[in-house]
C-alpha cells in the first residue's frame, strides 16, 4: 500500500510492522553496483526476472487456487505481492520498470479493483509501469537494442532444483546473459542489509512471543496440532503473518527424534502425554521474510533430571557456538566444534565413553545431531548462497553432509544456530552394531533414552561486525521457561 | 492409523471424526459396479491412478515443501495421505493394490520410521501392498498380460486444466485405456455415499461452529485477517481440520463486493469500521472433504434497516431455492428462480424498477449476483462432474456462465446454495450506461449502498430422496445472528 507519510511500503495494519520499499530499492542497489564492477558487464544490458505465476498454484488440476506467495529472487528485489509480474533493472541508469499483466474484465467481479499502472507504481516506488505484453519493446528499448537480458539460471544447493529463468514471448531476439545474475543475487542475498534486519527482527519477536504463547498454553493430554494451531493463531492475530516459513513440527515424546516430523504422513496428530518433551520448530513468516525458532522442553514444565541432562547439553552447546561466531569464522567448523561439545556433555552423562578425539574421528556426534548445525536465513527458510563464496564440494561426512552452509562468516549474514540430541531408536540400534561406532554407545545407558525423542534448541542469529546479535527472543534458560510455562497455568487455552 | 476396534481409519484424535477405510472401499466398489456395466469394458483391465508427487509440492527451485495434499481421485479411491503412491484396482476380482515408493534409509532419520508393507496394507485396508518399482511386473500380473490398463484422461471443467494421468517407467508396455475412467470417476464423486455424508457433516459441523466463534470474537476495529486466524484456530484446535477448503474470505464493508476477496494481492488487510458489514466465506476441510459456508453480518451485531433489507432479500432467495430442491430439479433453472427472488426483493426495496419478467430477460440479477447459485461439493470445494451426466455446453448468459453445475439434481448430490446480492460500483457504474440495464437501476437508492459491500448466505445441502438436507447449522436468522454475537460481548477475544 502506499502510505503519504511514509511512502510506498508493505504493511498488514494495526500494530504490524512496516515494510519500506525503499527495503527493495536498496537491494536493487546493492545488485546493480556488484553488476557494475563485473569486468565483462554489458553496461547496455538490462536485469530481468518473472516473477511467480498463478497458473502454479492450482492444485493439481482443479481450479483451487493455493494462497500465492511470491517466487524469493523476484520478492527480494521488488517486494511484489501479486503473480504475473515481471521486473526489469537497466543496468547503467538503475531504472526500475515493472511489468504488470493486463487484468480481464472480470478481474474487477471476482478479484478486486484493477489498479492502473500509475497506482502500481506509487505501490511499489517502480520508475514505470508497464504491461506484460509490452516487454519486448521495452526491453528493445531498454537495451537500445544492442544490450543483453541478464536472466536467472542456477541450481539451488539445498534443492538440487533449477531456478526458473525469465521466459516471455519474444524474448528469442534479445541476447541472453544466464552466466552471473544468479551467482550475483545469491550473493547479495547472503549479507542483510539494515532494514533486512529490522523486519527479520520483527517476525523473530512475533514468532517467539508466540512460542511463548504456546509455553503457557501447553498441557498434557493435548494434541500436538492444538500446538500448531496456538503458535499459527497468535502470529497471524497478533504479528499479521498469514504464512509460516516451514511446516511446524509440533513433536511430542518419541516423535521429538524425527527432524522433520508434522509433514502430511506425520501431522502433528499424537496425543501428549504428562512425562513427554515437546520439540517445538515453527517461524512465522511477514513479507516473504523467515524466522525459524525451536525450543524443547517437558510438557509439564518441570524437568526430570533427565530431560534437564540432556537439555543442558544442547543449551551448553548452543551458547558455546554463538559466543564464537564473529565475520571469518568457519561456518563447518562450527559444525564439529558444536558436535564436540555435545560428546563431552554426552560423556558426563554417560550416554557415551571413550576418547573425545576418538570419538570426532569416528562422528559419534553426528548419530545424535545427524543435521546440520544451521543454515542461512531469509526470503527462504533455507536460504541461498551457502555453497556459494568460498565454494567447496558437500562434505561427505556424517553430518556435515547435511550442512546447507559451507562458508567463512561475513558481517549481516543471518544463520541458525540449532544443535540437538535426538534419540532415533531405529539409528541407535544399527549404531550398536556398527564396530566404528559401538565402542562409544553406553547401551545400559541409552536404552533408557529410548522414548526420550530430542532436544533442539534453535535461535536466529545475525552476525556483527565484531561479533553476533540473536534475533530470537524466547528464552532457552529452564528456570525462565518454567516460570513462563507457570504463567501459563491459571489461564484457559486459547 | 489402525485401530483394533475400528479398523483402519483417518482420525486426528481427541474428539475429532473417525473415517473408516470402508468409505473409500465403498467407493472403490462402486467404480467397479459401474465400470463392470459397461459393454465394452476389458474384464481383463486394472484401473491404474498416480497419487500426488512430493516434487510437485516444493515451492519453485526451494527445498521449502509446502504441505502435501492428495490429489482428489486417487484420494476418492484410496484415502491415502503420503505422497508417490499408486493403486491399482483389478476390475473383475476388484483385488486393490497400494505401490509405495520404496523410502531411502535417511527418511527414518528426517520423517519418521519406515513402515513396511504389510503395516501399509493395515493402515489403508488393502489387499496388497507392493514397490513402485514394483508396478511393471505387478500389473503384468494383474492384466494377465492382455487386460488394459485404465487410466485417468479428462478436463476439469471449472479450471480448464488436463488431469494427470498415470504413469510410470515401463507403462508404454501395456494397452492404455483413457476413454472412460475419468467420466466414471466423476460420476462416482457426484453422488455421496452415507459414509461421505457423515464426513461432511462433520466437516460442516466444525466449520459452523468456527464460524460461531467467528461471530462472538469479531468487533469493530479489529482487522479482516484476525478473523480468519480466529476461524482457522477454531477449525484445527476442535475439530483437527489442518487445511481449509480455500482460501477464506474475510471482506468488510465495500471488500464485500468482490467475490473472491482475501487472495494474495488483497489480504484480508482492512481495518474493519463500526457500520460494515462483513462477508465471511469460510471453510474447513478433514481428510480432504470440503465445507463451504458464507455468513455476512454487520459487525456491531445490529442491522441497521438497509442491512437488513438487503440481507432478507437474500436469505428468503436462499430459504425460498432450498425449499425446492429434489431430486429432479435442473440445476440452471434454480439460479434463474435464484436471480428471479432477487430482482423482486430488490424492487421491493427500491434498488431496482420495472417489471421483473423484464429484468430476468435482460439478466439484472446477474448484475448483483455475478457468480452462479451453487457448485458441487465434496474433496474439492468445486467438486467434478457439474458438467457430466446431462451434458450441456456451458452457457454465454450473464450469471449462467459461471454456473458450474449443469445438471438435474439427484439424491446424494451435495450442492452450494450460496445467492448474494453485491454492490460492485464499478460495475454498477458501467451498467448504468448500458441501455439494456439502465432503465431498470434506481441510480439515486443505489447510490446510497455504493460502499455497502455485499451479502452472501452459503449453506452446503445434500439433496435427498425427497428434498434435501442442509448441513450447514450456523443460524442465519437475523434474530439468532444477533443473539450469538451478543454472546461474545463480554468474551474476550481470543
Amino acid at each position: 500500500m502506499m502510505n503519504d507519510e511514509r511512502g510506498p511500503e508493505f504493511w498488514m495494519g494495526e500494530n504490524t510492522f512496516h515494510v519500506p520499499m525503499a527495503m527493495h530499492k536498496e537491494q536493487q542497489q546493492r545488485l546493480l553496483s556488484r553488476l557494475r564492477k563485473l569486468s565483462e558487464i554489458d553496461l547496455n544490458g538490462v536485469v530481468l526476472l518473472q516473477g511467480g505465476r498463478s497458473q502454479d498454484w492450482l492444485r493439481y488440476d482443479t481450479d483451487h487456487e493455493r494462497l500465492f506467495r511470491q517466487e524469493s529472487f523476484f520478492h527480494y528485489l521488488f517486494g511484489v505481492k501479486e503473480p504475473d509480474f515481471y521486473g526489469s533493472l537497466s543496468i547503467s541508469t538503475g531504472k526500475y520498470i515493472l511489468y504488470v499483466p493486463r487484468l480481464p474484465r472480470s478481474y474487477q467481479v471476482w478479484m478486486g479493483r484493477i489498479l492502473s499502472t500509475d497506482e502500481y507504481r506509487s505501490m511499489y516506488g517502480a520508475d514505470e509501469v508497464r504491461y506484460t505484453e509490452e516487454l519486448p519493446d521495452a526491453l528493445t528499448h531498454e537495451t537500445g537494442g544492442v544490450g543483453a537480458l541478464y536472466v536467472l539460471s542456477g541450481t539451488n544447493s539445498d534443492s538440487g532444483s533449477r531456478c526458473m529463468s525469465a521466459d516471455f514471448k519474444g524474448i528469442e531476439r534479445f541476447l541472453l546473459n544466464k552466466d552471473v545474475l544468479y551467482h550475483e543475487l545469491c550473493e547479495c542475498r547472503v549479507v542483510k542489509t539494515e532494514l533486512e534486519l529490522e523486519l527479520l527482527r520483527y517476525v523473530n519477536r512475533i514468532s517467539s512471543e508466540a512460542h511463548m504463547h504456546v509455553m503457557k498454553s501447553v498441557r498434557p493430554d493435548m494434541m500436538e496440532y492444538q500446538i500448531e494451531a496456538n503458535f499459527c493463531h497468535y502470529a497471524y492475530y497478533y504479528g499479521g503473518c498469514r504464512n509460516t516459513s516451514y511446516t511446524c513440527i509440533c513433536a511430542s515424546g518419541e516423535n521429538g527424534s524425527v527432524l522433520h516430523y508434522g509433514h502430511a504422513a506425520a501431522p502433528n496428530s499424537r496425543q501428549i502425554r504428562s512425562g513427554d518433551m515437546v520439540l517445538l520448530d515453527m517461524g512465522a513468516e511477514y513479507h516473504c521474510y523467515a524466522s525459524d525458532i525451536t525450543r524443547s522442553y517437558p510438557v509439564t514444565g518441570k524437568f526430570t533430571e533427565q530431560q534437564r541432562g540432556v537439555y543442558e547439553v544442547v543449551r551448553r552447546a548452543q551458547m558455546e557456538v554463538i559466543s564464537r561466531l564473529k565475520p571469518g569464522v568457519f561456518w563447518p567448523d562450527m559444525h564439529r566444534f558444536a558436535e564436540r561439545c555435545l560428546c563431552e556433555g554426552m560423556k558426563k552423562l554417560g550416554l557415551v565413553r571413550g576418547d573425545v578425539e576418538e570419538m570426532m574421528k569416528n562422528h559419534v556426534g553426528s548419530l545424535f545431531m545427524p543435521h546440520g548445525l544451521g543454515h542461512l536465513m531469509g526470503i527462504d527458510t533455507h536460504d541461498v548462497g551457502g555453497f556459494l563464496g568460498d565454494v567447496c564440494e558437500r562434505s561427505e561426512e556424517p553430518g556435515l553432509r547435511h550442512l546447507r552452509c559451507w562458508r567463512k562468516l561475513e558481517a549481516g549474514m543471518v544463520i541458525t544456530v540449532e544443535p540437538g540430541i535426538y534419540f532415533n531408536w531405529a539409528e541407535l540400534e544399527e549404531a550398536m552394531l556398527d564396530p566404528s561406532l559401538k565402542p562409544f554407545l553406553a547401551e545400559e545407558e541409552l536404552v533408557k533414552y529410548r522414548y526420550f525423542g530430542g532436544v533442539r534448541i534453535e535461535d536466529d542469529v545475525v552476525v556483527t561486525p565484531d561479533g553476533c546479535e540473536v534475533l530470537t527472543v524466547v528464552p532457552s534458560d529452564v528456570e525462565e521457561i518454567q516460570r513462563i510455562m507457570l504463567q501459563g497455568k491459571d489461564v484457559i487455552s486459547s
